[in-house]
């Protein structure tokens, strides 16, 4: 393999253990295992395991950035119909991976915001990146009198992530996609009532 | 001191720790090196890491619940105004802070409940019994005419917790209480909206 394909499995495979494990629990040579990477070469490919770690939250944000093109920009739908099918996407994902992992950003927000200043800075980026592209949908969705325009459109789209990463955390402790099919319910029943 | 005292100076000394760290990296050592007990001697006490992370987990449980009571068995507010209080109760803690720690439950949720089905279970029951709590005000609240009778209080419930949840962890990843007092001021706009 070439270094780069190398550095991605290994990145991949990190995602993985890391999701199910979390970051202090997951050692290095665990991943070079599932990987077929000789021990040892670690630090041909990341200067520390700390620099892995901003690696693989890196790579997930960037394919999530993918899946949330994919359904905030669909102009063929309404602004809130869009959030709407995000989040049914979302929970068909969890679904099937029957409720392990949970979400890798709010999963390192919980073990490493009061560890690694490095990682916190790069989870609340990502957080801010998420509640702003919740934020131009809900606009959007005020500009075309989907949704009332008296609501604010940056506080609610917090509300969203913050119930959203809630839900997630709670479907994974339940082993139940309960909790969140319960949020989109209340959700779209209450706080984004189309008008 | 006593058997009974030590203990519980181990067992508060953990919750510390363990909420701060985590469970997998919180060493049994570095506990008992605070609590200033002899290393080694932690198996007087309890049966394994394991059974002490219970232990842990029941404690915080019990102290919670007595501030639950404290506010939601309030009898001389309304049940809306009880988890309004709750909730601006629990946001000044955090605050106070300086937004480490989290919530206890839902960081070891997000961290136990793939690696450990004791932990997952008794995590479940406790966010159960948090979500009956509210559910109860909630019913109340319909029966006194102070919320519409058209939302399900567990479901609602539900959605409170989760959004909690969600919320002290995106407190946590940006040291700021706002996804808090966001949440409150969301919440109390257009799911909890007085009759």
């Amino acid at each position: 393999m070439e270094k780069k394909d190398t550095r991605n499995t290994i990145i991949r495979i990190g995602t993985d253990l890391i999701s199910r494990q979390g970051f202090n629990a997951t050692g290095i040579d665990a991943i070079l295992k599932d990987a077929g990477v000789p021990k040892g070469s670690f630090y041909h490919y990341f200067k520390s395991k700390e620099e892995f770690g901003l690696a693989v939250i890196e790579h997930f944000s960037e394919r999530f950035e993918y899946r949330l093109n994919t359904f905030l920009n669909d102009e063929d739908e309404t602004p809130l119909n869009r959030i709407h099918y995000f989040l049914e996407s979302s929970l068909a994902r969890v679904t099937q991976n029957q409720c392990t992992k949970g979400c890798l950003i709010g999963n390192l927000g919980q073990e490493m915001a009061d560890l690694n200043e490095r990682f916190r800075e790069q989870l609340e980026t990502i957080f801010q990146m998420w509640r702003e592209r919740f934020a131009a949908c809900l606009r959007e969705a005020q500009h075309r009198g989907e949704l009332s325009g008296g609501i604010d459109p940056d506080v609610v789209a917090g509300f969203i992530l913050s119930g959203w990463e809630g839900a997630i955390l709670r479907s994974k402790v339940m082993k139940s996609p309960q909790p969140m099919r319960d949020f989109i319910e209340v959700l779209f029943a209450t706080t984004l009532v189309q008008q």
